[in-house]
């Protein structure tokens, strides 16, 4: 017996909701105990993707944006959606050029993840960028966004304590805090954030 | 003028979809540059709990799942919703106990984050567990859950290459090993997972 393969059966499946971002499904199923039940699931349209952006004095480019879903202002990473027909690292670049006016010369692939499994299939690939300068940013009209630039440990600090709580930046400052002190970081970048 | 304040407008929401775990609305708004838009948001009426229990032998205790959604196989700390009304650590402690049959004397919270911001509220807190004991396990009857236990590095370097995906799994267990390298962890775990 396979311990791993689908123990739910889908008896009858619809969509209740579908706009530019999201399908939302509802089934009638039956669980893995055999029971009669429900689940609705969230299919996202679009792969998350997260850069953590380092520059040369050894700060964290921070956005600040008011996060409408959970009615509360969020200072996070720069974060974006973008197709799952094109590489993540495209999409991780325009986010950062269009919320942050920044390129960068170098990229590293950090942290793979599913954001909230129990309800929707959303994943997000998130990046390492150092090496930065400034192009014309090209903010998304719908989005009013502040950035800022803050010490890399104390965004880490930040996170650590709840105050960064962004899922994505969250994990994403972790991993490169344990990169630093596993000293899995390229040089350049380890210098600048000391420690 | 205050830049953290609610940049959108709701001109008309209805809820299109709801169950005994979430409840999806759909809004017709202005969006932060004042043109007409669409938000769907989706509510989760519990709040995700995680634990992350180490043994005294230094392994981590993980647990195996068909995620729906995803429609893929998981491994993940132990993991569930509880209410809003009670504290988080009551509902960690019952997971526990439900999904691996394992009692704690030793709680601390570790990590709290938004786990979706872009289209949920869903919100997260992270426990370590530690000087475990055996109980009877009480799985949820729409539960097939395996259970596993591995070593606590072992765990780390699943998650930094993307074997483990969870987001709560992910951040929880680089934070313990950030906790480990900055020498924050209680002496009892220190001592089990080594370095």
């Amino acid at each position: 017996m396979d311990d791993t393969k689908n123990p739910w059966t889908v008896l009858k499946g619809a969509t209740v909701y579908e706009n530019e971002w999201i399908r939302v499904d509802h089934h009638e199923v039956l669980d893995p105990s055999g029971g009669a039940g429900k689940y609705g699931t969230v299919h996202f349209k679009q792969e998350a993707v997260g850069v953590v952006p380092i520059d040369e004095n050894g700060n964290v480019v921070l956005v600040g944006q008011y996060r409408f879903p959970l009615q509360a202002y969020s200072w996070e990473i720069p974060e974006g959606g973008g197709s799952h027909s094109v590489p993540a690292l495209g999409s991780a670049q325009r986010e950062l050029r269009e919320e942050c006016g920044l390129s960068a010369k170098r990229w590293m692939e950090i942290l793979s993840m599913d954001l909230s499994n129990s309800v929707t299939d959303e994943r997000s690939t998130t990046f390492l960028a150092w090496d930065l300068s400034e192009v014309p940013a090209q903010p998304d009209e719908t989005e009013k966004l502040q950035v800022a630039r803050i010490p890399f440990w104390e965004g880490v600090d930040r996170a650590k304590r709840g105050d960064l709580r962004d899922s994505i930046t969250v994990a994403a400052l972790l991993r490169v805090a344990l990169m630093a002190l596993q000293g899995e970081l390229p040089e350049q970048i380890a210098r600048a954030i000391g420690r």
